[in-house]
């Protein structure tokens, strides 16, 4: 296999390459766990989207309109097993409950669970730190 | 898109189903926020074997042998994006420093970074609770 490395994107190319995927991992604390659940998600401007249902693990996220949130991790990749070639993001921010509901409605529409579960929570990602790579074969 | 429906699978399933990819996310927690990071890896019996490289979030992990470890999570999917069908597994478990040189030397062998940066750790999981699910085309 040829040779690859790995290049830093920056934080706009991250965004716009996790915008390309529907599918990363939240990452979150669990009672003082770590926790990690695949979701389907949006990114709308700089924040993503996703949507909970009640009573899963992460309908703790769902904090209160009048907190600050809490402090989670989004990733998404797209990785070739075979050539070994791709990219991965991290997102580090906060995540807030979406309590609006004229904004719940439109991401009920934008963003169908990929499973038969009903969905009754949003959580919106605001992105303080974005990292992301490439694997690119080297020159 | 027809229905869809999300079957759990039990403990061997789920291990047998991570050791069918390559890649997959370490989740943990540094400076007590949640991070994650995509690596390859192998499934030796139950446990999880990754390896790190100096000076990367991950080293922080490699616990000296004489510690118990940290707590972290382990996350691979196979999830087709037009589908939706595929499967996902979460192992959460100890982090171990793999520090027996016999056994270093092996892993270093079988389990060759996708990227050109030196490896100097190898870390195994050893997992504590295993969940995982299916999803399914509902019959």
């Amino acid at each position: 296999m040829s040779a690859r490395h790995m290049r830093e994107v920056d934080r706009a190319e991250a965004l716009r390459l996790l915008a390309t995927v529907s599918l990363g991992r939240l990452v979150f604390t669990q009672h003082a766990l770590p926790a990690v659940r695949p979701v389907n998600h949006l990114v709308e401007g700089e924040d993503i989207v996703i949507r909970i249902h009640e009573g899963g693990a992460l309908a703790s996220l769902a904090a209160p309109a009048d907190v600050p949130g809490v402090v989670v991790a989004y990733e998404a990749d797209a990785i070739d097993p075979d050539t070994h070639l791709g990219w991965s993001v991290v997102v580090t921010g906060y995540a807030r409950a979406v309590v609006d509901a004229e904004e719940t409605d439109r991401y009920a529409d934008l963003l169908r669970p990929w499973v038969g579960q009903p969905m009754t929570g949003t959580l919106r990602i605001r992105p303080d730190l974005v990292t992301g790579f490439r694997l690119e074969a080297a020159p």
